[in-house]
């Protein structure tokens, strides 16, 4: 508390992100990174980059990183927003784009950065409860609203909607932003982006922290109609000119190039994801569907806190979020299969089975 | 324009930065870059750490380049601050240390995207006009107001105050954050830094885009009390945790490190500043007294406008900043000696002299 403050600091709630413990040997499935990092390629372009050429700015704009996301699918790159990991852009899309007279709706288990920067931005919103089975059930978010904000898969839970849902969401508010964060789609949700040509309502963010590998690098990206992108800009260059760097942008690139990295990548993941979910089910924890690189999962006879505790002291960092309804579980990272395989064997001695 | 903008949007005036031509083969002296780069220790910092590393999320706190920042000024690491690029360490002073119920002053004539912030924050300023020598005069600060940021050297100006000057305006303003803006300090101005152990209300802002050659890593910070340093890192976590990329993390500690190269570097660019401002003199010119990495000038006979557009014409870049007070005036960045005479040969065709 200091009376040099700025009223709005004295009102945050910081986000806390999940810890970056800075010793090594540890299996660290506690912040969803990808196990088998960038493709090679990102390096070898970061190595070229890597010269005096530092001395100067970077493209403001980062108009060929924004052109070669754009044509993969098809867009103009004026329909692409580039930034500091999507934890920036979507910073900037809940100022220039969430903000109105209305609330803004999103669900009561998800990111919890969003109710931080509707603190940061003095945005009202409602938390929809998920439903029975911890998931999104679009027609509870039939209301009044100012925009809705929805992570497909959702995060922490990695349950995803068909994108026939989120159509009807899209359909049912002509008059709202709707913004899907599809931080983890590439692990097996369908990505709204082919709908931005026919909703000019519809903002999708998308990061490549996870499935292309760069956590380390920073960056993510948002595609909707240009009119959209156009706010996003306007706020950008309100706050940061070069938001990404010289290093950020070649590398970005090449990792949206290497499409055969991706896909084996992000197979791999799937794969293990799905013999690491059976072999929890045998050691009798509830695991939710998930289309996420990491599993949300509880086990009725020991308490979340307990495994993450004991996991910890095995050298096995998971993430415990705490609060009334996460409380009961935890979010484990799909790691390497090895990883997964000395996971399995510490649950065992802990469970006793 | 769109109805499903924020209301803010319509409000701002974003910043224009300097332009950054895609073709190459110009003498770029319009956005105040380091012609002599960052030091070779930086690019071996950056490709030792250009690996599968970049899977993981860097340190959110960026503990080890604060860390290096403080001990050089025998400060803790709690009075440092670190940001992508010194704008949006700016940005986030601006939230979380600027909005106050009297209005914020800066002169007339300065860094323009402090009106910007402003808007973006909803920040009542008043602007103090510069004396008839285009100094900064701190008694004209003497009156009712929320705090205070000047840059020193000045920008686009590059006059410079003593610090006694500074430090008179802290004694003047004790219940006042003061912002000492030090982008261009390290060319001949000294640093309000160690005033920080004596002055609560004292926040110094630097970049190492200027003296440091690294302009395309983008790394900012801030040196101040703890209790300022927390209201930026409650903002920074209310907006994104981990703003600095591990590469930049890395680079920036060693262009810190790198003591040498870094003395070699200004003072050459110095020595160069000192030259170009004879010669030009020589042209005619008005110089004002630069301690800046660029001189603000302006000749008698011929308009700053038709300057600008010839010298473009021959591949020539320099700034020009529209506006009633500084139109007759171009911003010139110190560039090698060899860029240096090829400017000084095309302001002699030019000027027919």
């Amino acid at each position: 508390m200091s009376r040099f403050w700025s009223q709005i600091v004295h009102e945050l709630s910081p986000y806390v992100a999940g810890e970056q413990p800075k010793f090594g040997n540890l299996i660290k499935l506690n912040t969803n990174e990808n196990p088998y990092g960038p493709s090679p390629l990102v390096l070898k372009a970061i190595a070229a980059e890597t010269t005096d050429s530092l001395r100067l700015y970077p493209d403001p704009t980062a108009l060929q990183l924004r052109a070669t996301i754009a044509r993969s699918y098809g867009l103009d790159e004026s329909n692409v927003f580039v930034g500091n990991g999507s934890d920036e852009v979507l910073a900037h899309t809940f100022q220039a784009l969430l903000k109105h007279d209305a609330p803004l709706l999103f669900p009561d288990i998800t990111y919890s950065f969003y109710p931080t920067y509707c603190r940061l931005y003095g945005i009202d919103f409602d938390e929809i409860a998920l439903d029975d089975i911890m998931s999104v059930r679009t027609s509870d978010y039939r209301r009044n609203c100012g925009a809705i904000i929805l992570p497909n898969p959702n995060a922490p839970t990695g349950t995803a909607l068909p994108l026939s849902e989120i159509e009807k969401l899209l359909i049912e508010h002509p008059d709202q932003v709707v913004v899907i964060d599809e931080a983890y789609v590439d692990f097996g949700a369908e990505s709204a982006i082919p709908l931005v040509r026919n909703y000019p309502n519809l903002l999708v963010v998308q990061t490549l922290s996870k499935s292309r590998g760069l956590a380390g690098l920073r960056v993510g990206f948002a595609v909707g109609e240009s009119s959209l992108i156009e706010a996003l800009n306007r706020v950008k260059d309100s706050f940061n000119s070069y938001p990404l760097d010289r290093l950020a942008i070649v590398g970005a690139i090449a990792a949206w190039q290497d499409t055969v990295w991706f896909e084996e990548s992000r197979n791999n993941i799937m794969a293990t994801r799905n013999r690491l979910a059976l072999s929890m089910r045998g050691l009798g924890f509830e695991v939710l569907p998930s289309s996420a690189n990491f599993l949300f999962v509880h086990h009725p006879a020991c308490s979340a806190k307990e495994i993450f505790t004991q996991l910890r002291t095995k050298a096995i960092l998971v993430r415990h979020l705490p609060g009334e309804r996460t409380n009961d579980y935890l979010r484990i990272s799909i790691g390497t299969d090895s990883e997964c395989a000395k996971l399995i064997s510490a649950l065992q001695t802990i469970l006793g089975s």
